[in-house]
């Protein structure tokens, strides 16, 4: 590891040259800490799908050399001198973003997330310097304190990683719609990274879930492992039609084009699918939200205080991920086997023990 | 007109006998009244873009002969014996729907439009007794007393007519996301039946209006007549570039295809687009509602008491539409007119007094 967090090069991590968003390592620069923020080494980082999209420029914004990692847990190694909610020690964690202006409404309601002059990404995103940000596939994270999660003791931190990003991505749609009150009816649409955390977040909140998915290979698991109550195929009729009008909320997770107006059958009058998964297009007939007053919702990660309120619940309810943990130099198959859906549920990567100096 | 309101053949109309949708005169039956009905002789009845929709069997579930005519104002001529909030003389509605269960949550609650067992649709319905409903272009109805409004003394019936579906279908979404709240700002799509009532409630709620437009020709009428405070033609990029961002809420009463990545760019951060028009597919990129936490919600028409609620508002603030009161043998003109929006901006039938008897 690198003992020294002053001076050129003071950080290792693994980056994409390219947008054939090959991971190898890399040598950077991470400024002092500065009297608001907090400086932590890396203990893990979980792997998210916006690492696919944006490693291999899929969206056209992809700057290069690009150190990934939005879900980083780490140690804090010092503060700055206006920082009193950290001390050295302390397990920390950091999330999708980075930073905000934190002068605006949104601001000011804790929805840095949708700030409206500038949220910082935790990678490939500007910093207030002009930088490119770079995320927790590396040693140690310079970042203000407002930005800066607690970990409570509880959550291993290998586990607490996922719940940086997948897990407040479906935990701030399902309590924006009120779908934390005991009998509701949630379906989940896509069982990955976001929708087993959705899976585990409806069981803990009272739901009955149902998982719906286009093959059958994910029923056992999802019932038995996760606890799902339901598991719908969508390309069998007789369980769909059973299914029709039936859920309060569906949490989908989908990225790839998925049959919108099935879903949204599935659904009470009145009823939401909230989106937080990022397809190319969506499409969709009038008739399937008009008819029965239904709505098709955008979200996406949290604020800092509800990604807060989220890690104290899943503390107390002991609400987690299953997650593959793995070295930082598996990080290329891992990507690939991201991209083929092979991994149950998410990757995390063992910082600590596997990026070593250069 | 028609005397006897008992017997074969007790009503006259004007009914399309197939999807070439003209209409022509017609002798069909009305049941006698019931003891929970009213009968009321038509006097007016506005013409909606769901007749063009169900006349053509653009949906493929017209059913033939057809008299169609959901905006419908009439005078009782008889009630029944459990009747006594309408007594003979009283000035009377029916808007999209004759019947429910009235039974099920959604109709204990009010919205009988969405009730979970049959909502009878005025007219191409299926009834209790399994026959065929018929609209308002016809000399009476027998209607059930729920589905009957009251027509407040100041409205003109003309003018009343089109709020029985034209102004509840906009009045609805805005009351249910709260968009009666002086100083928000409303955006409305398409400038037709449904948008120009949509401008008025807006202004009578206080909002700050933007009509959204694809061409120049309707600037001067939005904003002189209709009293419009913006408006923006979304071909024209400065225009556009300028109310990114500005809406709280879009009523989208478009038909045809449209654009709606770009009216979703004009919400702001939590907006909610409220499509009520039924085109023939939607579709937009995720990114469109999740980064800025939207949403897209179906709404159509509102329930009996909401309905009521619309027009006793409309009375006291003189919300009225702007009418085109023609004969019943015009008709056909009419649909060819609506087809070309060649209509400022509904067609209301002087049914009292140009149906004669055949």
């Amino acid at each position: 590891m690198v003992n020294s967090l002053i001076g050129e090069g003071n950080c290792i991590g693994y980056a994409a040259r390219d947008s054939s968003g090959f991971l190898s390592p890399y040598k950077f620069t991470r400024r002092p800490t500065g009297v608001d923020d907090v400086s932590f080494r890396v203990t893990h980082c979980g792997m998210c799908h916006a690492e696919l999209v944006w490693l291999f420029n899929l969206m056209g914004d992809a700057m290069y050399p690009m150190v990934p990692g939005h879900e980083v847990i780490g140690v804090v190694t010092e503060v700055g001198s206006n920082v009193d909610r950290f001390k050295i020690g302390d397990r920390v964690g950091v999330g999708c973003f980075v930073g905000s202006c934190r002068e605006c409404e949104y601001c000011n309601d804790g929805q840095e997330h949708v700030c409206v002059k500038h949220c910082i990404l935790t990678y490939n995103g500007i910093d207030v310097d002009g930088t490119v940000t770079n995320g927790g596939y590396s040693s140690h994270m310079v970042t203000h304190q407002r930005y800066v999660l607690k970990i409570p003791d509880r959550l291993s931190p290998a586990e607490a990683a996922p719940l940086l990003c997948a897990g407040i991505t479906v935990y701030s749609p399902m309590m924006r719609h009120g779908m934390n009150k005991p009998g509701k009816r949630l379906g989940v649409v896509g069982l990955g990274g976001l929708g087993h955390m959705a899976v585990k977040f409806g069981k803990a909140f009272g739901l009955e879930v149902t998982v719906l998915s286009t093959s059958e290979s994910k029923r056992e698991e999802a019932i038995s492992v996760l606890g799902a109550d339901n598991f719908v195929v969508t390309t069998k009729d007789p369980e769909v039609k059973a299914a029709v009008g039936t859920l309060d909320f569906i949490v989908d997770t989908a990225s790839a084009e998925h049959p919108l107006d099935l879903y949204l059958s599935l659904l009470k009058t009145g009823g939401i699918l909230s989106l937080v998964g990022i397809c190319k297009e969506l499409k969709f007939a009038p008739t399937s939200i008009c008819l029965g007053l239904k709505t098709v919702s955008g979200s996406v990660t949290g604020g800092i205080k509800e990604t807060q309120e989220m890690l104290d619940f899943c503390s107390e309810h002991s609400v987690t991920p299953m997650i593959e943990l793995i070295d930082i130099d598996y990080a290329n198959t891992a990507l690939k086997r991201m991209n083929d859906k092979d991994v149950r549920y998410r990757f995390v990567i063992d910082v600590e023990n596997t990026l070593h100096e250069l």
